[in-house]
């Protein structure tokens, strides 16, 4: 089954009003279309007869030595997905050796996720996603359950100091998990009652400086998700950011920016190979893995598609998804000449005449 | 009710020959449509992390200082739309802290619009929007009744040399107002019989000696409207223009310029900050306000969609189109890290890939 | 009636077989489809306040000092459109002060056109378009003609080495005028049996020496037709040309040219002043002449539109268009604040974001 | 018959199977779609008044003295076309004085096909096609049987080192030539069974010194065929290449790369006219041929055009498109006021305005 038809059948088997929640986007959804369109933009010159037998499409991240190039990327709630939620997307990422990014908003607490992968896969790497609480003591108590869960680097979302207007969510009236499911890992937080949850924090009095306090706290990486200036990109480096996330939120925040990718090249030059750059949105297909590769990305993250798998398979469907862009990764650096990611570079880039 | 949706009830209340007269434009409307279009070939990179923990989107605009940034634009005939006309307008504006922009072609006197304005707000602000005439009395006239009604700032239009070519008013035969409605600002003016009406002037003899008699008819501020060339704007500021608006009528006028926002960059450097910038053409969501106070204007005007409003559901609907537009704005200036519009800077602005 | 109704009624009336004649283009008409298009890819920025009370849109031409700014181009068969054929062109030229552009394809002789212009206005300005003949005495007995004519100048055509291959006339087997139509300029020239006709030449074996023969042969000032090349517009201007005109022959010959606007901007520059250069192609709006002097054309033709004007209403018709395009020209030039064609400057065009 | 036509005919007569694989691409066809339109993209600037009464555009090309512009490109099992196979095809080229690149893929042998068209014309040229094999002995057996055949040159395919993904074969589940049809140049090659067939090579090992070995076992000139990249260029020629063919494998490789005219500038730049540039992919039209010599280019490969010919009308199908794509040629040279080949000059190409 290609992405595309895994993509239809989540879209038949998913509640209306959850299939909105995950594949909508804020606003017009300009920027939701875009981010797909804008890999169409780019054209990649192949090399010739370089020799290259075999091929290694790995990849070294933060807490992720040999990583595979694709990663799963941070998305809600895939509990309504599919029953084995995170579970699931965990067991299927670690079997096809791809960082899980989980986080604030899984319907599975962090510790079962990462069990869930060790038990796929000995060697499996969890990421923990997280968003910035104005109280310090908040955040501290994320990152203990990440650090405890066995996660070898956090990622710190940067792009939702308020929430994106989602027109389908208002539409229809999508505003809370339904009963029996929440985001375990805001359970038991301090300064919530026994047993109760704590809202994802959204605030636009975050600093930089919430960040040091952050980084002081905890001896793993941390990665700044959601950078598209690259000026923010060099203020991420100089706070001591171990990577930079390039990523619009997947068009679910503001819908005035430009494609994910098209925001990359100029975060790549300003971050200068100091540390990764990852990269978000948009990707469906093993070329545009290949292209993001070759402007400079380190990896690129996945979110909707792993959803369509998970809700269209389970654990398969994603292990599918994850198999196809790697393997469609491969093959593309293959037809260049490539035996590893780093013979991909930007002089391969061009820009291609027909697109939009 | 989005915007859209007042705009379609708009158009199903309204009589299809006024609704033509307020919807369409010169030509073949490739300024019409271009107007709107324009704003999705801009794209903002937001920045992140900035610690804005509340946001303050007002500006200071000749006459009304810490006005809201989205104020209404001048248009016609006001109670076409609904039967309170210009009052329902005015204390909607007034209400939502918005400045409004009335002028020759009110169907209300502006006194009476200015009292309604100030019922719903005591520091509401009101602007004259007048045309010069070449018998400097009559333009006289208009700026006393102007100056007695209130009003904190006038406003030249200068793009009408001579009326705009539109089709749908043509094809129509919509040439005048029906019977028992009239451009109430005209009447009784010099050189008038008592209760006679004088023609909105248009004349292609005006020139920059003319402003130049205006100005020194009146304290008040005078913004000139309907300027896309730079050299115009330089031009306003040199003979003493309190601002100057970027404006092609709506594309009313000439069929053949370029959309509103595509001209306002030039200008802004043009300006060089030495008097506000307004921009009118084409906005009809949030995130096109904040686009063009990034690009350097200080506000934007809005025509059409206060009609639609107002045709909609009268002053609660232009309240509405009022308030999605600043708080689209708020929600977009908080999504790219600002607190201020000073926030907005021109770096943060690039072009979108995708649009045409 | 728009011109745009003109054309409709036109296509409704002529036989389907010559219409197709008419309207067709090259190829797959992709240069036919993109001179119009073109236009819309130029925007005007107007001038405001610029004091012109009056407008004066005449310009001087060779042999035509005062004339309107739009000339009608050479096109073939008038008879084919209507009855009248040419004369009903001239008449409608000539009492709209509009240069007529008559020639080797016209179905009625030139001195009898130019008698029917004259019978319209006694100041009617006629033209005489023909191609070079490899043979310098059929070449100078057309001269002849046209001088005797009384034709003021000479236009030649250059666009034309070979026959333009058009699919509508290949499928349709249009290779020849039906019975009783001919181009009567062609009859009893040097080398033909009495009252027989020749071949209007095509031939690659001309040169710019054949252009110094035609020069040499005449006092007429001569324009040179077709030009798309500026290195060619310079040699017309070195060989003695009067005047260049930029076009493609109206989508005609190469399917694989730019638009004629498009190529305009190079020409005026390679000439620079020392002759006019006048642009045909894609004309269809008052705006279009306005850009194209604006790029510095100092009059355009206009070809199919004469020929649907003729064909809906004979000289009626056909003065509707001229004046259409005329007043549009006019009623432009006064919203970009201009009183003379020459107010009209280059900085005033810029490229419409949204055009394709 | 228009080449439109053929296609239509070809499209008709084919096993739908058989006709997916000849006319489908890689991916998402994107590559496919955009070799056929980038030719929009380019204009052409006529020249006029030149004086070229006769023209002749044949080439020079290694092995090939005064052939055609227009080379057959190499395509697979032309029996699957038509029964006659690539016989049918080495006739029609043959009689129409184009060169034809026969190969590993033919399912007639090399000999046989080199007969055919030797019967059809004493002095037909044909090349042969191969990938290079990692066992050097077999790529020499084919060399061998070429040379026997009378080849006067070799194409080595660059582009394949794995096997492109072909939806529309994935989906038609076509893996392999029906019984009774083989590449019968692989048949009894050196490590096979008697009468046994090995495999069309495709392998990522090979390298530039693959190459060198290839050029030390023959006489024969060698043309890299598949380059994009313009260091590929550069690298074959230093390599001993003798020529160079841009081209993307008809979009059925890799479906990220640009359309093969948009990368044959940059190409033509590194060559720098030390070994003739080719260019296939996408020809359709005379003007296509021409755009691609204006570019530089010395002649154009045609590939599916030719498949479509053969399926329509055998040998005649064939032979119209060839003679189509030449004197299409040829008449737009004309139109170019060209004589030779050599007189289409980089300066003549601009990019066409109204193009995607």
């Amino acid at each position: 089954m290609t992405l595309r038809a895994l993509h239809e059948r989540a879209r038949q088997v998913l509640d209306p009003v959850h299939y909105d929640f995950m594949a909508g986007g804020a606003g017009e959804e300009r920027v939701l279309t875009d981010n797909e369109r804008a890999f169409d933009r780019y054209g990649l010159l192949p090399r010739v007869l370089r020799g290259h037998a075999r091929r290694d499409t790995s990849v070294d991240l933060p807490g992720a030595p040999g990583a595979g190039p694709v990663v799963v990327a941070p998305t809600a709630f895939h509990r309504l997905a599919h029953p084995d939620g995170e579970r699931a997307t965990a067991r299927a990422a670690a079997a096809e050796g791809a960082v899980l990014v989980t986080g604030t908003a899984s319907t599975i607490a962090v510790g079962e996720v990462a069990s869930a992968a060790r038990e796929a896969a000995e060697d499996a790497v969890v990421w923990f996603q997280l968003s910035l609480h104005p109280r310090p003591e908040v955040t501290e108590a994320l990152v203990r359950r990440a650090e405890k869960a066995g996660c070898s680097a956090l990622v710190v979302t940067v792009d939702a100091p308020v929430f994106g207007r989602r027109p389908r969510d208002l539409r229809n009236g999508f505003t809370d998990l339904p009963p029996g499911h929440a985001a375990e890992n805001m359970r038991d937080l301090p300064g919530a009652p026994p047993g109760g949850l704590t809202d994802i924090p959204m605030s636009p009095a975050l600093s930089w400086s919430d960040l040091d306090a952050l980084l002081s706290m905890t001896a793993l990486p941390v990665l700044v998700k959601g950078v598209l200036h690259p000026a923010d990109a060099e203020l991420a480096v100089a706070h001591g950011a171990a990577g930079v996330v390039v990523s619009n939120h997947g068009g679910r925040q503001c819908d005035a920016v430009p494609a994910a990718v098209d925001c990359l090249p100029a975060v790549v030059d300003a971050v200068a190979g100091r540390v990764p750059v990852l990269l978000d949105g948009g990707v469906r297909r093993g070329e545009d893995v290949t292209v993001a590769l070759a402007l400079g990305a380190t990896a690129v993250g996945v979110g909707r598609p792993v959803l369509w798998g998970l809700a269209a398979d389970g654990e398969a469907g994603v292990r599918r998804v994850l198999a196809e862009l790697r393997d469609g990764h491969d093959h593309t650096l293959a037809l260049c000449g490539g035996g590893r990611n780093a013979d991909l570079t930007r002089d391969m880039v061009v820009r291609r005449g027909g697109a939009r």
